[in-house]
């Protein structure tokens, strides 16, 4: 049994602030008895909200400011006006200083990275942050990183995200060596694809707890071919917004057959609960949360806009991500890959030595 | 009415070579009467393909070669050995000199891109080539470039693909015109992303026949927020692979729910016509055929898997783009932003006199 865990909650961010926040939160505590909340924001607000809940008043502290960042401000305004005093701000402190195992936003992405990144500081031996999100396939789940927190290709970058996503593989689904790719395009000899390759080579040499499996193409992502797919945050991101329109495209298509004639109709009404199954399979809330990687604390985004339901997802996420112990994982994982590394650099500079 | 076009066909590329290309051919032949198609491969193989479709064979002139470029061929070693001997080469160069309006090849994307810039030279004015893809949308259908021809992000390597794809908008839907948008991720101030807002300046200043709208995401692609979709090559074709895999998904979950009990699977009888129409909107084959942009010539790359209708509609695509003077719409275009470019240089130069 894990000890029990305490959340901070930015509960001002988000599309609906505290009536969503507070509620993701009580439903999150029904499922999780064995979590207390820090819910930071605007006590006037957070109040009525937690009053609807007293199972989850009696598990909470609120800690008030008037100030919170909001949805549109740019990275470096949410930083100028709102550090330190901040709801969004002073949810991350609570884990710098200890008082919480994770944190939770579901504030806008740029500002609360940029905060997380002063107030929690990067860890030791890690490049680049990542954003983490988990995928929904026909095999299950995948992870999928970095979604938009780095762009830009550098092999040592990509190198610490199959680090980080193997390592949350392992917390997350349990699997001892979670298989990794490297997500590619099918086009040999481009230019511009050299540090994907350098990344492959790297990857192929490591000793981590992974089962490294390759290249993979971006259909093999909804396939489910492997447990954690590794790319770096512009393609991430446009293949995840991409997946959720072709989603909504398919699904507008399917209402208009269903309604094209009046067997479809009949058809429709008699296959309901099959639809509802299907509905429930696509529910995108279910897999709500990016979680950042690479800082010294867990940090998971929820989506801006959200229901209680996607909240309480994203609150079970963070609570999987500490109580399995993620960054102990991603710390020790990244000394055994730098040693490796280092080691294999001294073995290759021995055998080059009788050619001097 | 345009006048007769010739179609230059690699009927050896593809999965399946002749009996696909030649079938392919008959099939566009019926719905494209003025045509008429140079068929470059082994004639020992081409020929009992083309002996089924007598109207075909009055039509067309086939261009015997031994040497076919195989699909796993690196695009170095096809060039090596495939280099004014191959029918790959032979397609294009037909091209080249004249003889063809377009080329058409189902062989590997690489080893095609590589020969055309061998055989047709870029365009003077473009820096890079591209490759445009057609995407089914709720609102009809988009092209989407570069599918993975040049990666990498430069301002004006996508302000290229601009031009290129709203000439293309115009020759293929007969929009004056086109809306187009440049794919960016929704994080600010990123860093990595400064060419894509560079290229963002550019357009917003340009002169060219197209409205454009500024940034989209991944999930406008497919809602047809825009009917050109710029990008670069990697993330572009990360895109296309990627909504390729969760169609299949929806599908594959769709096909389950459908079999879940008896009533589903009779509401699947009742509304097979429904289903039936959803089948052919999703149908990639409607879809198929990459324009190579950024040529002195038209070539179009058919998928290497797809089958007889595939290929004809990737003929039709070609058709229409050669009928339709794409190669002079592009240059125009591009003239006219060039000339634009620099007038707008030079404006901002004597604007900056006073201060010197």
């Amino acid at each position: 049994m894990p000890d029990q865990i305490t959340i901070s909650v930015d509960a001002m961010g988000g599309d609906s602030g505290p009536s969503v926040s507070v509620a993701g939160c009580a439903l999150a505590l029904q499922r999780l008895p064995d979590t207390r909340f820090l819910l930071v924001g605007d006590q006037a607000k957070i109040m009525p909200e937690l009053a609807k809940f007293p199972e989850l008043q009696k598990k909470s502290d609120v800690i008030h400011t008037d100030i919170a960042v909001g949805m549109d401000d740019k990275p470096s305004q949410a930083l100028r006006r709102g550090r330190r005093v901040s709801s969004m701000w002073m949810a991350l402190n609570a884990v710098a200083d200890g008082r919480a195992g994770f944190a939770i936003s579901a504030g806008n992405t740029g500002a609360l990275m940029a905060m997380a990144r002063f107030a929690l500081k990067m860890m030791p031996n890690v490049s680049r942050p990542a954003i983490a999100g988990i995928w929904p396939t026909l095999r299950g789940e995948s992870i999928v990183l970095d979604m938009g927190a780095t762009i830009g290709v550098d092999s040592r970058w990509l190198v610490d995200f199959a680090v980080m996503g193997e390592a949350m593989a392992r917390a997350l689904f349990g699997i001892e060596r979670p298989s990794v790719g490297l997500l590619n395009i099918g086009v040999e000899e481009v230019k511009g694809l050299d540090e994907v390759k350098a990344a492959h080579q790297r990857l192929r040499d490591s000793n981590l707890p992974m089962r490294y499996v390759g290249f993979v193409e971006g259909d093999d992502i909804g396939q489910g071919t492997v447990d954690v797919v590794v790319t770096e945050g512009f393609s991430g991101n446009i293949a995840l917004k991409t997946a959720e329109g072709t989603a909504k495209q398919f699904a507008a298509y399917l209402r208009s057959a269903m309604n094209e004639t009046i067997l479809s109709r009949l058809g429709y009404l008699l296959a309901r609960s099959a639809f509802k199954s299907l509905k429930e399979k696509m529910d995108p809330r279910r897999s709500n949360g990016g979680v950042f990687l690479g800082l010294n604390g867990i940090v998971i985004k929820s989506h801006g806009g959200t229901d209680n339901e996607g909240f309480a997802a994203a609150v079970a996420l963070g609570y999987e991500m500490a109580s399995n112990k993620l960054l102990e994982k991603i710390s020790t994982d990244l000394d055994l890959h730098r040693a490796n590394e280092i080691e294999m650099a001294e073995s290759s500079n021995e055998e080059e030595k009788p050619s001097q």
